[in-house]
């Protein structure tokens, strides 16, 4: 069995899972309780408040715990928004090929009166920051970039941009669900404003993630209730998730070199291998990736059935988000950065993590080689491009 | 060590235990993945979905999963208010005594020009259904009351007020944070409309909870992103914790019966034991009131010290809700009941849970006991109350 992916979720660690059921087990106090066995667990989340800031170049009273990458989205978009309105700002930019928590987001600001600018992201699904200067207006309150993109892999310029709305006075968000524990991120030197994290995508938990809100920048519940969160983010904290998401992010951050250095080779020679596959495409800039994501398209196939008959050789792939996969319609991040209808739903993500070996990646090559040639011979379209009917894109 | 603050939060059980690290270490596969490992993971998502709704008179297709109660209460009272504003109806009716994920929101929407009743709750911190009834009007949207109060554990006839809702064709919400796995709960039979629930309060995690909504009810996101939770709720499902909360929910509704009939004679008994000191009183109701709960009020002395004294007897319990004690502010719900400030402030909730000895409920009488008169000995309040300077008023 391969796990090929881990941009969908991670297995969690299996010091993350001691240190999540080790706290359940001993200290299940509620942190906003006055005895020992509280003032402990209160402990322990401050920190693992400190160690998660630490990683990222915050401070901890700069973290806030959520329930995951989507509530951290949620919350930082609307309270730019919330603040922006306040004074008269309600231009947001972003950019076409977002995670859906904050496309949607930015869709329901739309109904409320914003106005929204998707920048492309071309070609190889990189932002220019030269365009995102450019979007910039008086009234815009707020940019939001992804850190890296979550089906293609890109990686994006969010230093420079994180410069430019600095230097216009605009507030900057980065959706870095795919980034954190896996390339390097310090929101001081990247100059974020705010910034969403997911613990399952870094070997912690499901249900736990956190938002970085720089010291001074606009913040306004989305879930209201008890002081928790210094009175950000209510609901009793959930202790055991967010000390294993601590433990996961501490653990990955310290191998992340070691890591990226072992998947890169191993991602590049998978790359070249599925090249090899006629009339097939890598999605998205081949260097500026991050270390474990492959994406490809191949001409005259359903991505559904290739993910099947993968199974069924025990590699477990995606098509492109798992938050979408129930979706018949083709993944927005392939049409934001051209593909056609048709090709976009021959799209195969993997995305390979710690502990893969060559040998497996030789398996997936093979593998995909053979599923590939099996299902473009049932293809009514690949029959159609055979026989030139039909016009190769690929 | 004797926990008495089961309402603060509980142990997870073992069984609960054993599930979620199970869950994490083999099906940690994202459930919207088509291959098997994805499909295991929304076997066990459904499975758990099912077992929660058959616990309380549900169908499976109406309860879905949040990060806790508050966010159940949030999304319940914001899409509540939003159908109601769809409508021209902006009237909310709730109590005075509300946890603060509600009262909270209700501010929030007040702010956006809702108007809000909140009922009293008298004495005996118990709403009156007939004063529910002659609150309703035209424009009324909602009806929001507790099932069981979170710091003195009265409860509330919810099957009264949920027959009335019905009949003026006005949405029902309970927070039913403190019933769900201690009193019988049934959507159906209680007439209920919406009810938040969360699991660390029946021995399940922190961080996950549910909201059932009828079929038909309106229910607007809360958190927007991907289609999980049919397109209700945005973000990875915490498969492990909310697999880990069915087997909670599921275990302690098999022995909820045996538990509050063991429980109920030791709280009589504290109630009893508690009722020798001074100058004291039960808050709420002695009948109508949790099996496990017991909040007094005493006279000349700070919850505080009370609490941390006790903690140095091992004994684990509160002045009021976690939720809010880093507050210096007197308990709101006690306030409600016509607590005065002074007496407010004397306050200590013991909340008991399966497991509890004849022997505890003697030693935390004794150690109250002691804690009490030994404070009334530095008290300048219980002094002047002792030379008549100062009126008794309990």
């Amino acid at each position: 069995m391969i796990y090929a992916d881990n941009a969908a979720t991670t297995r969690m660690s299996d010091a993350a899972i001691h240190t999540m059921t080790t706290v359940a087990q001993e200290n299940y106090g509620n942190p906003s309780s006055l005895y020992g066995l509280g003032q402990r667990a209160k402990e322990i989340l401050e920190k693992a408040r400190e160690d998660i800031a630490a990683v990222i170049g915050a401070s901890p009273r700069e973290i806030i715990f959520t329930s995951g990458g989507s509530e951290a989205d949620n919350q930082a978009l609307l309270s730019a928004a919330e603040a922006g309105r306040r004074k008269g700002k309600k231009h947001l930019i972003s950019t076409a090929f977002e995670h859906h928590a904050i496309l949607h987001t930015l869709q329901k600001l739309e109904k409320e009166g914003f106005e929204v600018t998707l920048l492309d992201v071309h070609e190889d699904g990189i932002v220019r920051p030269e365009e995102v200067e450019a979007a910039i207006r008086e009234d815009t309150c707020l940019v939001t970039v992804m850190y890296a993109n979550n089906e293609i892999g890109t990686i994006q310029p969010i230093r420079r941009i994180g410069e430019i709305c600095r230097r216009h006075g605009v507030l900057f968000h980065t959706d870095a669900v795919q980034a954190i524990g896996h390339i390097p991120v310090n929101v001081a030197d990247d100059n974020i404003d705010m910034l969403s994290s997911s613990a399952h995508k870094f070997h912690g938990p499901k249900g736990v993630g956190f938002l970085y809100v720089k010291k001074g920048a606009p913040l306004f519940n989305l879930i209201e209730g008890g002081a928790q969160e210094r009175g950000r983010r209510a609901g009793t904290e959930n202790v055991p998730g967010i000390a294993a998401m601590a433990t996961a992010l501490t653990e990955i951050n310290a191998k992340r070199e070691k890591n990226a250095a072992d998947l890169i080779p191993k991602r590049d020679r998978l790359i070249e291998g599925l090249k090899e596959i006629p009339h097939s495409a890598l999605n998205g800039d081949a260097v500026c990736r991050l270390p474990g994501n492959v994406n490809f398209c191949f001409e005259g196939i359903e991505g559904e059935s290739l993910l099947l008959l993968l199974d069924d050789k025990g590699i477990m792939a995606s098509s492109g988000s798992a938050c979408t996969s129930g979706a018949l319609d083709p993944s927005h991040v392939l049409l934001a950065i051209g593909r056609v209808h048709d090709v976009a739903h021959g799209s195969l993500r993997l995305s390979i993590g710690e502990g893969i070996t060559d040998e497996e990646i030789e398996e997936i090559i093979r593998s995909v080689k053979e599923v590939v040639a099996y299902l473009r011979g049932f293809s009514p379209i690949w029959r159609d491009l055979q026989s030139g009917k039909r016009k190769y894109i690929l």
